[in-house]
């Protein structure tokens, strides 16, 4: 059955930058049919009014679905656990050794959490970098998002052949849940990975016909560690290697030299921009503003629950606007229709579903999120979407749909039962903190 | 009658630190009786559960409500009207000249506006400075919110007796409004008041026996400007007029050197941070940390609607959080309970209240906030304190107390009109637009 959301103040992101007051959205099962005026399809026939399940959107904003482009979802497990540490001492004394404790069906209810939270702040789809990729697939599946998952990888070691049968089993994910799982691969960085894993890690790439997702130039460390070891920066490094014949989505990089920046701009490196986790572990503020610039894509990602702490695109957002403005002391740096790219169509190729998702208009999936424009801080009526980045709050997000599904209702969930969810998470923590 | 708040877990912020899980606030008319657990007062006969109001605080955080020490409550007129403007350009060009176009009439509704957006996201006292304060006060009163008002002022220039007239207004406003009400003398800056000028707010400072609240050291211009007309820093330059004989709080401090830092510390001038102000118009980073090492009170303030572009202190918060720590290199820098210090105690002592508000204990006014903590941002459970500042949202704010009375609840305002203040709001802006 077809639905049609009335009433909608509706901005597309399309390439045309289409917006609509009063706007209708009509999709059928998973994938958007139309997006524009009422009397536009009632006059071409394309909808019987009667015939079609309707959602009043009076007082609220359509916008396409956020896009995290790079968080890792069981990590909710960690939320509020290691403050106040800088990167390695946190993953090294803190991170590593509790996720030792953590079993695979753990996994399921932490992710089921982090949807949760996801849906709530109107993301729609999530590109993941963990372990227990079977576990955190069915969660998916379950929750009614959309995902693009990397099995992480540190490497050589010893449990491989373990890493490519879950790498083969998420493959298998591709042709289940109705098509929302796709999968990437993911070497975790240059400094926990040898050139030769790095070497296996390409050829799986082209093996499985997808990009690489890897975290790079996070930290000076990173930096400074790999011209010792390597004798080129992290990106370089990865160039040399032969990555960039293949689409690497590339989280963090805050120390990004000019030259590394060209050498992404030339090969079409995306770029994830986590303001959050690189504030708070204090690695440093990203050049956003100069990568823009240079034409490369720049996604934006919340990082896992364990650094950020939250995992809403839309607060990244608001801080990237901001940050990015205090840091090159340009009050016109990154405005906030670039912002709001960053969130939707920007992440969409980051996570290689750019064809799928990323705006609104026909032909694209069903991903969309009403956000209640009708609270105080949306007054007075201007530009919403400058509203939606410099005033927005997360919770403002009343309706979420995923595939044509409806995830959240009025800020009810529809898939996922959270006391449950909260039982088990209790259960598991209780377990593996020390 | 009394009100017992109960099954409340409860940070009163109090100099013990006292905190409470299933505890109770017991508090009568505006002032709060007691903080602790419910045995206690049962047992101490301090109260007969017949003869109370109870609200049920299951699943919520209670903490003292937020304080917005630096704000223009009535410029939410100009919410995303103008971005992407440097300071100078943004107040000469765009602001200044609509605010010409306001009625003392209209300030009255916009002011309704920013109080409704700042209840909802838990802030409950403000400090303003602007114009035409006997409206703004007469929308605090209807509002039931508690405020520092200072008349904005420019100087010298024709229009002083009108000032005056006005601060006169302001000064009998202190005993109206059941004492909600209070103020301070507002000169703007040092760039827009000369220094006989200042002179003379330092004179009504002692007549009205209050303090000053004025804008410092904002903008890299300010400071050069200042050194090259008066031979000093703002900061300096305000010394050897003799403001810091008086209690000063300084809006911003953004430019500010480590001999202004020492005299602010010795003087006890007060500090207000505006994180998301400062990096919209580039103004650039505040050294907080290295404010409150050398012992500086560093409270909070979102600046105007026009800046900002939204009320909540709780932003605020979480930004200078995380900011403290991309902008210092050290993930240690202000941590999570000195960031709720800034918004709550440190604030109390920026607007001279700090005998009244600013934490939940006995012979404090009962202005408290209840957050909703059942929010899967909030899992798993870890100390609240670090969740409300790296995880929460300011639409996690549930109800509100305000000297006693709940404006408040469940989401829902009490004492104002929404649907009234937009009217009326879009007849201002539909006039005063151009």
């Amino acid at each position: 059955m077809k639905t049609l959301i009335k009433n909608i103040d509706i901005i597309a992101m399309d390439a045309q930058n289409h917006r609509y007051e009063g706007g209708v959205i009509l999709y059928d099962d998973d994938t958007i049919e139309y997006v524009g005026v009422l009397s536009e399809i009632i006059d071409s026939g394309k909808v019987d009014l009667k015939q079609v399940k309707v959602i009043d959107g009076k007082g609220m904003l359509a916008l396409p679905g956020f896009i995290n482009a790079h968080t890792h979802i069981a990590m909710t497990a960690f939320r509020g656990y290691a403050d106040n540490m800088p990167l390695w001492e946190w993953l090294s004394e803190r991170i590593w050794p509790m996720e030792d404790r953590l079993k695979p069906e753990d996994a399921y209810w932490l992710s089921l959490l982090g949807a949760a939270e996801m849906i709530s702040a109107g993301v729609t789809t999530f590109s993941d970098m963990y372990m227990f990729t079977n576990n955190i697939a069915q969660a998916v599946s379950d929750s009614g998002m959309r995902a693009v998952l990397s099995r992480g990888m540190i490497g050589p070691n010893e449990q491989m052949w373990q890493r490519f049968r879950d790498i083969e089993e998420l493959a298998e994910w591709q042709n289940r849940a109705e098509g929302r799982i796709s999968m990437m691969i993911g070497p975790h960085s240059v400094y926990t990975c040898s050139p030769e894993f790095l070497k296996t890690c390409r050829q799986l790439a082209e093996k499985y016909e997808t990009g690489i997702h890897i975290h790079l130039s996070e930290t000076a460390r990173e930096t400074a560690d790999c011209v010792r070891e390597y004798g080129y920066t992290p990106v370089k490094h990865l160039y040399e290697l032969g990555f960039f014949d293949f689409p690497v989505t590339a989280a963090h990089c805050v120390h990004v030299t000019c030259d590394d920046m060209d050498l992404m701009a030339k090969h079409n490196v995306t770029a994830v921009h986590c303001p959050s986790s690189n504030m708070k572990l204090a690695s440093g503020f990203a050049p956003v503003d100069e990568m823009l610039e240079r034409g490369i894509t720049v996604s934006l990602g919340t990082d896992g629950a364990a650094s950020n702490n939250n995992l809403s695109i839309l607060k990244e957002m608001s801080l990237a606007a901001l940050i990015a403005k205090g840091y090159t002391g340009n009050p016109k740096a990154l405005p906030a229709q670039t912002a709001v790219k960053m969130a939707t169509n920007m992440s969409a190729k980051a996570v290689m579903l750019e064809d799928k998702i990323g705006s609104l208009e026909a032909g694209k999936k069903a991903d969309i999120q009403l956000i209640d424009i009708s609270c105080p801080h949306y007054y007075p009526k201007a530009d919403p979407l400058v509203h939606l980045v410099y005033s927005g709050y997360s919770g403002d997000v009343n309706t979420v749909i995923i595939n044509g599904r409806v995830v959240m209702q009025d800020r009810m969930l529809t898939t996922i039962d959270l006391n449950q969810v909260y039982r088990e998470v209790d259960r598991i923590i209780k377990r593996i903190r020390y």
